[in-house]
């Protein structure tokens, strides 16, 4: 891949630089802050979750709080700097990363407000949002593009079988709870349905399990469908990989007249304007 | 698609009209009848379901009984109107569609004439039977075809499949009977069949479990021989689905000059002979 | 498919017509005998299943005995026209199939010669030994034969996959056994990677779970492993049965110089011999 | 296969034999010690499962000590052997293979020099290290190499699968964490995660279960995702597999006439041009 020339017309040659090293990685220093960005979203992620212990929380509290707001701190100045030193400030600000840029800091401030309130459940909640910075680390996914044009590709086959799963579901709960009825466990026809549902995925938990024969034999009925109908969603993407790979590997031999790529790999002439290969 | 004339020898104007929004798709009438009649579908199901609640039941019962004969009367209109404009209405009565569309409606009448009986299960039943609404959905699922064709192709391979699997579950059903015994909640052998699907569909309720190192062995044996097989009706649907995303992607247009065919949808020349498609 | 000529040299022909019953199912006899059968082979294990359910022996064991008794003679009978109609008995005799037909019927034979005896425990098992009549069916899987093909070529690959797995699960199991002991239910290595096995193929009972943070977390792991994994044997079946629709579907037109078929679609010579296709 | 021609500047002709013997197979006698070591080694790893079942132990302790102390034996001289005939006794030692041999013999030795101490969980722990033995095995999957291609291809797209389910677990575990609280067994984040693997893998314990129905609302939601999703590392390792198959089959022979290549292995004849091949 050819470096493509930075010659873009920048008012200050450092927010060019910034603009470089934040929201490109070609460089050696953009790949350094790259690396050190993910380390931090990682590491404040595993302080939230290890807070949230409740003997973690009582012994290493202090130092959980104060790794909390360094990180906090951290990610408001690296927020700001990407609104300098980018173009289109509030392009980027009401786009997907921009919020979940904005999502992972604002919860820390927002108990800071709250702190005086008795309400903790509230506050540990919004403390929780935190773990949304997780959502960041789509900033890395660049690679996810191939596979996200299969998974595009499936998506409305797929929503088809969900369809038809959600309806065997609803169907199968409602037959087992006329048949267990609230004395095993199935309560309510929403309650059936969950089974159903922990039933066809094949997670099975056991939490309700049918007692009367009929209920089992429905139950070995929705499993062996389950087990069965997984085959559908598993051919319907890899048939899609399977095409997106076929388009994908060809030469990249460009036709010499039109330059266009993707020819076959038994081609002689270019498809699209004839020019010998 | 070319818009098909409506030339047919209709008798009056408003039943073609009506005919055309309520069984096709095409015009803007049709896709608001199409829309609205699915989102009736779905709260009529959601209103039973939550019915089954017993806390949502003492609490909101009347406006639940209001909204069920608010939908029952939608749908029998509905069915009215659907029997009035089609050409050939006992076709329609009796084909599948017909009977789920009466099914969706016909218990709430049913639960009317039974309401003096004490029998309120078998009420409570009839009742259940409208959420074979959620059939009606089939009316939207033209997109399933596609996949129906893979799927039916593989029906006959995948019912050799499961003729194993049950096959399997008998017999290792029976030896975990006999290492196990009733003593272990392995009463019989229909129970240790279950006890078999259970284990081998990967679901693992948990509700029955071995408890000897013998039939801990034959357990393990069981896990393993489903998490292989898996594979099978895998292989069996991505494979069909391979062949008829192949037989359906290419458009079957010959090169005039050569008569070869499987050019790409994109290509304007024949990739063999470099004459114009 | 040509009618192959009955010019058996038969001694008898009543033999000959026999043999062309039970042995074949072009004729419409053949069909007859062999859909019987198969009811029969059904019915009787039903029966036994059945009659293991202690409320049913209660209350129709007698029934369950002389319908018992039935199947069993109609099964020696139909062993015995086996062997008459023959041509090489022995061979039948010691064939797989032979061998299945003759266990479906001799455990009924013990049970009635270990009748005096108190061993009821012994009894019990002889009986339950008919449900490997089960293994009759494999009379009717002729259809197998091509899902066969694609599953032997992938038995060397899957073999090394389970040796694979074997070896993660006695690893892992070992390990959780060192982290968890026994007082969390991991009380032998042999007990771990059952627990391992469980886990790895997603069944999840939950009579063993781990209990403490370090357990889980390994435990984590091995399910995302078995998730991750079970990827390998689908690919290798798919992609086995892949090839083997390939090898199967290709054009049937033959070389009109050398007959032979299975040309590639863009094969426009005869890859045997050479002529134009 | 040619056999290769031993002509090595050995300094003695009897560790030239036995480097034969011991590290390759193509001789009857190198197949004999494979396979007798192949025994050993899971000979030993069953004599350590067993001493850990606290039964066996007591009855059997003596005699598995014994045979322990013959396979350390065994394994001792086996290694010793091994860096004796081989040329470059240094790089064998620090190679996988060589640590690994090393690993499956120390633990004894250790044993015996810990065995004044108190300290019987370390001993255990030391012992239990043999299990490592089973690594060995790896000596022997030379039939690996294909499937490793295919699953070397896939590691980068599936890690990036991992990635994203990782993402995803963490952020439902969150919710499903203040949704359910302490009291319903979702002490933690870290537990509620773990909770949230077992779902969406389809393990599903039930040692921790939703109670509340917005979290078995959250619970089928993670269950639907988990079932769908497992289609994507599958696509991968099969269009891989199907790729490596491809690029596998063919001969590379290229027609000596027009030079095309991707003829099939009974292909006799050019299927473009007819030239013989």
């Amino acid at each position: 891949m050819k470096q493509q020339p930075s010659t873009e017309p920048t008012a200050s040659s450092w927010r060019s630089r910034l603009h470089e090293i934040i929201f490109e990685s070609n460089s050696d220093a953009g790949k350094a802050f790259d690396v050190t960005l993910l380390a931090f979203i990682i590491i404040s992620i595993v302080v939230v979750m290890l807070d949230s212990v409740a003997e973690l929380h009582a012994r290493y509290g202090r130092i959980f709080l104060i790794l909390e707001w360094f990180f906090t701190g951290v990610f408001t100045i690296e927020y700001l700097l990407r609104l300098i030193c980018i173009r289109k400030p509030w392009k980027y600000m009401f786009s997907v990363l921009g919020i979940i840029d904005l999502l992972a800091i604002v919860p820390s401030y927002l108990s800071f407000v709250y702190i005086g309130s008795q309400s903790l459940l509230v506050f540990r909640a919004l403390r929780l949002l935190r773990v949304f910075r997780i959502f960041r680390l789509v900033h890395f996914l660049s690679e996810m593009r191939f596979l996200s044009v299969a998974i595009l590709n499936s998506i409305r086959k797929i929503s088809i079988f969900i369809l038809f799963v959600l309806s065997a579901v609803v169907i199968l709960g409602s037959i087992i709870y006329l048949v267990e009825g609230p004395s095993n466990g199935f309560t309510s026809i929403p309650q059936s349905v969950y089974w159903a549902i922990v039933t066809i995925t094949t997670v099975g938990y056991g939490d309700i399990a049918p007692a009367t024969p009929l209920g089992k034999f429905i139950a070995s009925f929705i499993m062996l469908l389950g087990y069965g109908i997984i085959a559908v969603p598993t051919g319907i993407v890899t048939t899609e990989m399977a095409l997106a790979a076929k388009s994908h590997k060809p030469h990249t031999d460009a036709c010499p007249s039109c330059g266009r790529e993707g020819h076959d790999h038994d081609a002689r002439f270019c498809k699209y304007c004839g020019a010998q290969l």
